[in-house]
């Protein structure tokens, strides 16, 4: 019998970091988890245990910190790029190397007008991410959000679908929409205005979950989508994931009270999960 | 040999309800979890398998919905009260009953100027809890916030500690100082203004976090916990746990780096945990 | 105005250890999570940042590890004692320790009769816990188990029960019982054969619970405590919570398939939730 | 600007059910969770709101459940082959259908002379999973584990390995090794001997794990991949990902203990991953 290792990657996961940065009397945080996966020349490793072109996970973490110390974070996409340059620049043995970042979002206390210096407040689960993925010939960079969790009470349908013999579902005009929006997005170039590009596709999502006309999960996604894609033309491609957080109307008419369509009991499981990818021609 | 059964309670835990309220055209929502138990003349249950005086959990549960289906929800210690007058009212057996509430909080998409009249965005982990204990003697009502994540970058010391022969933490005059807030308090009546309070008390935890000279997590807890009994005079009571989520400095020194005080690994585990109660004399 | 700082209690949580014992070719492992909490005159950390009687967290963890390494952590009940007793004995303004251990279990690879020497495998989510608290005049000693996750599909009845307006439950003569058994007990002693009584205990709620003719999560729970009394002399007192995690039977008959009792919709939330506390006389 | 949906697919996620098999005195169950996603026509539901071609994913759901009370639910393979085939035959509108199951494992009370007829207990957080993806030409069947958390505490090392500016991990010929194996693997034909080769398969994971002379995570997880492949020739491709759960030796000299390789702090974060695919040629 042969075998033949068809792929592999190998790096360090979940390394986390908070970067101060105190320039003046105002300190910024930057709360982060990185990813890092290399590819490369490791089949001596596998087939004979010969270390010898192995970079530590140990020391790749240590590269988060060195790197981090030197300079400002800044935005998680061009901390990504950095590392990835850095790893590839030192490392002939790799041919790909991958940084996935997960930023946790921090309010800052206090008011718009009178902004605390030095504490923060957490946003919750949203998460901002990034992904660079750079070889010998060019680097990709891709963005997106996650575990950002909506819900509308008003101009959400769900009616004139197939039916069978297993359908139970009740046709519906007025349902509870909620989700947790994933999306993920392709930059056209290497050095995008991330910053306001990640804000402007997070407003259009937002406002067109909130407004769009629903006549399914797949419908408004599809509007949310098109909607990024036409805010900030820096994107190629955009992918969205959606879960359904189903709310189910709790029938009270059996205890002689009134449906009117308030009462509701939110499920996790099971979910529908709708997903598609859009791409600019 | 001879055993007494010295205590017993049961009830229906995480049961969720979103109740919407549509008075106008801005749609209100409530987002609960109820966690109900009694106490009572159980023994037969227990002892002989009669069931004859036990009112089923799904009944309980079936209750949150009905009861939330002739009124809105109001401010979750109301509605904890009715629940625990309902269950004293109707079940003789019953000595006391206990209510528990978090509520996950969202925000109203748009802006002040213009808010979206349905939909909401989550603002996160934390929660808005409630516990309403009713005997046929009484009824008290606590409340309080879980999950509300803090960090702070300046004006936090630990040092002048003491010291033995496993010592090997350094004394610092300038820490992150990161926290999970739980708080817990005690309303002196029945019907306070709770909705009020709990803003109050919340901002109270908040402001003094940011801004007390914090010797330890001991020294800024209970300044915390004074606040909150200072600006609400209708609590009695308060019960803070402030996990300390440590961020390390770590140390580039050993690659040839400045240490600047810049760079932490936050971590999950282990923490130090720090507990203290203060009640108004 | 003025306050009490009625109670207070700090220490270190999740301290993690893996203690491995080489005594021969075959390893001994124990993998444990310590949560240690002081009580004492700690007043000054509180109300005037003074330090001087608070020994670190983070020293608590050092002293985990370094006594781990001066002998095997042996049983963890045995365990927590030395920690308690260290601790009373090097910190005068100590006035109570408690030591929470809980105990992640492995199995050993291999077979009964060809065991592995050092390899293992984890079994799950159960664990074994013990809780010591010691003061200046008294150490006690409990034990107990969590996340037992059990289910019997026969001999589980549920009827006779109190019905009111909002009753929905149908009543039943067999109905899937599952739970998950958290189980925490006294022993009379501080040296009891702790080992022993955790696995006769373990037994005596398992097989308890399997073969017990059910009329309701009390009347089982309670049978299975006094199993676990009668098994055991040197238990004094156990507390027992388990929830009820709910099937409910899928109603297939709606899409013309004969009902049989087969299918089931395991859910995680609502779920009852039974409690009981039974003592020696 | 002109837009083109590229790609989208739509299911149900996380289905639980529990079949109880009662053909005799001794019952047998099946607790699975499964995830199913639609390929196909679904572009006017996306950009017209039209779902004329969409199934509900409530009915999808009520499909597991109808088609698990018509004949027990067999491998976890056979009943996504089943689902696959039933939704292919009365969907047109859909080009591809992926199941995925994950099967929650139990094992039964009692002891092997004597087994329990109706009681069992979990096995913990391991799954046996399957995923059947069926288009309009052909089925193709993967298995796999996951969550199999397993450890060694001898002939396990790491050394030889690049250095560069950053390294700080000191290299060792004996380090505890713990991961948690996830695995999946493509089967050569539809219908394959598939509950022996996933204990085949299992069997040589574990057995290579425990007894491989480690160089590296890489160097053992080939071995495990090519044992895999080697002992089940039905298998074509197998994927193995394994983190590499640390466990860092505390060092205890400090304290002026001896430092003797036994007292080791468990971590979950950062950790190493590692994945590799390996093919028969």
């Amino acid at each position: 019998m042969s075998f033949e290792l068809v792929a592999n990657n190998y790096g360090k996961s979940r390394v986390r970091l908070l970067r101060v940065t105190r320039t003046g009397p105002q300190h910024e945080i930057k709360d982060i988890s990185v990813d890092i996966q290399f590819e490369g020349d490791f089949d001596a490793a596998h087939t004979k245990g010969d270390n010898s072109k192995i970079l530590p996970t140990d020391t790749m973490r240590n590269t988060v910190y060195a790197l981090a110390s030197q300079q400002p974070v800044g935005e998680v996409e061009h901390f990504g790029t950095r590392l990835v340059s850095h790893f590839l620049a030192n490392n002939a043995q790799v041919t790909a190397v991958k940084v996935g970042i997960s930023e946790h979002l921090w309010s800052r206390m206090g008011t718009e007008a009178r902004p605390h210096p030095t504490a923060f407040v957490s946003t919750g689960n949203e998460r901002r991410t990034a992904a660079v993925t750079g070889t010998r010939e060019r680097t990709t960079v891709s963005a997106g959000i996650e575990g950002l969790l909506v819900l509308r009470t008003a101009g959400s349908a769900f009616d004139g679908y197939m039916k069978d013999s297993y359908t139970a579902l009740a046709e519906t005009r007025d349902r509870i929409f909620a989700t947790v929006i994933s999306a993920e997005w392709d930059y056209r170039v290497e050095d995008a205005t991330f910053g306001l590009c990640w804000r402007t596709v997070r407003g259009a999502l937002l406002e067109t979950f909130a407004d769009h006309p629903s006549e399914s999960v797949q419908h408004t996604l599809y509007a949310m989508a098109e909607a990024a894609l036409e805010r900030c033309d820096q994107l190629t491609e955009i992918r969205l994931s959606m879960p359904n957080r189903h709310h189910l109307a709790f029938d009270v008419s059996r205890f002689g009270i009134d449906n009117r369509n308030e009462v509701f009991v939110p499920t996790d499981e099971p979910y529908g999960l709708i997903e598609a990818t859009l791409r600019r021609n």
